[in-house]
Formats: C-alpha cells, sequence, structure tokens
C-alpha cells in the first residue's frame, strides 16, 4: 500500500465521481435504464475483496450499506443488486444497482450485456447531485 | 429476529448444505462449470444486506472472505465473482462463484443463465468436502 492508488483507465473513462467515502471513491454510471453506483477501494494492486486488509474490508461494507441506503432513497427502487465482478477490469470494484420491477431486464442482473444506454445528461446531474448530498463524501482527492 | 429462520425452499432445492459459520449457512451449487458457493445470513426476513444489523453485516463480510479464500485455495480459481443480486429468491444470499480464464462464459457473468450443468455426482462430493475442511463450519442447524 505504499504505492499510489489511481483509478483504473476503464472506470476513468465510463463513470462520474460522486466523491470519495472514507475508503471508497464513489462513482455513477450513466445508464438510462438503471441508478447504478460503484465502490472502488483506493488501495493499490487489490483485486478481490479477501485481498483486503480486515479493516478495510469491514470498512468496505460499511460503506456498501451506506452506498445502498443512499441509493435505495434517491431512486426508491425495488431492489438493489450488489456485486464485485471484475473479469474485465481487475481493479476491485463493487457494483450497486438499483433494480425495478419494471425494468427493462427484470429479473436478470444486468452485468455481462452490451454496453450501457445512456440517459440525458441533465437528468444524470440531477442524479450525481442527490447521491452526493444522500452520502457523507468529500471531494475525490 | 424473533422469529424463526429457514432456508428459502428454492436455495434448499437447488444446493447442498456444507454446514453453518456463525451468521450464514454455507451451499454449494453442484455446476460442473463453476465452483459455487452460496452464503444465507441465518435471519429471518432480511432481503438487503443494507437490511442487516451493522454486526451481522460485519460478519458477512468476514464470512464473504472466508468463502473466498477456501474456495480460491480449493479450486485454484483465476478470479472470484461475488453477488448478492435476490431478484428471484428474496431471501438475502451471496454468491460465491470461482471462474477460470478458460470458463466456457468468461470474462460474462454466470448469472442470468439457463440452470446449470450439474457435474458428476462423486466430483461434486469431492469438492463439498474440500470446502467443509477448508472452513471453520459446524453441522447444519
Amino acid at each position: 500500500m505504499s504505492e499510489a492508488w489511481s483509478l483504473h483507465s476503464q472506470l476513468e473513462r465510463d463513470t462520474t465521481s460522486v466523491g470519495d467515502l472514507a475508503l471508497s471513491r464513489v462513482l455513477a454510471i450513466n445508464d438510462a435504464d438503471y441508478p447504478w453506483l460503484i465502490l472502488v477501494p483506493r488501495r493499490q494492486g487489490i483485486v478481490e475483496i479477501a485481498d483486503l486488509a480486515a479493516a478495510d474490508a469491514a470498512r468496505l461494507m460499511e460503506e456498501i450499506v451506506l452506498a445502498s441506503r443512499a441509493l435505495k432513497a434517491v431512486t426508491a427502487c425495488d431492489k438493489l443488486n450488489v456485486a464485485a465482478i471484475g473479469n474485465v477490469v481487475p481493479q476491485l470494484h463493487v457494483h450497486i444497482v438499483g433494480r425495478r420491477k419494471d425494468d427493462p431486464l427484470w429479473p436478470k442482473p444486468v452485468w455481462g450485456r452490451t454496453p450501457a444506454r445512456p440517459g440525458e445528461v441533465a437528468a444524470f446531474g440531477w442524479f450525481v447531485a442527490a447521491v452526493r448530498q444522500a452520502l457523507p463524501v468529500g471531494p475525490s482527492a
């Protein structure tokens, strides 16, 4: 953990930063169909949840709970889908996706599809602002 | 938490019990292509990770780490995929799936496909026994 952490270039390209929690950078994907957050622990070289130090793993769970509650509060989604997959982008990142029982893919998972259908920029801006307000985030370092 | 917990009937039908950790029942799916564990916190009426009491959420993370390491030790998989989806079976359950870079679906996720292709019963028995030995599980209550 002496090496400096930086966000993987693909996550950088595909997301907007919401801000930083104590451990994780919070990112948002502009997906017209699914409100979608990603938590990225700011720890260099970590691929699996099981690679984290115990205190970081505990903190990640706290941040999953915070982000889940914020997403639910902001979107009134019916279900949260939470996953650490990382088969394409190896830097550990946790997806937190809000689902509705009338969304296009329900009840299938959202992963492994073709790219997101981006929503209207203004609507996404409101979403990011609402999540930022619902979470105790500071600015991304 | 006064109400008695019981395993959801679909999880009961589709899996074999490995044993109980402090919080979660550990289940295994007989899938010929993917070594597959499921953790089910033994708490009645919980749907989302964010519904858990803070101490239970912390314990769930510890058990995700334990099960991830056991699965990796037993299978030498290249990547772990961890997810709480629950769009079909609402009882909170966490999938922990071992992936190989030459497996049939790589790098796509395994969820939302047609049912598992069951492997040979004897091989699955060895897998369950190995996981049981790699985890500090007691018998399922």
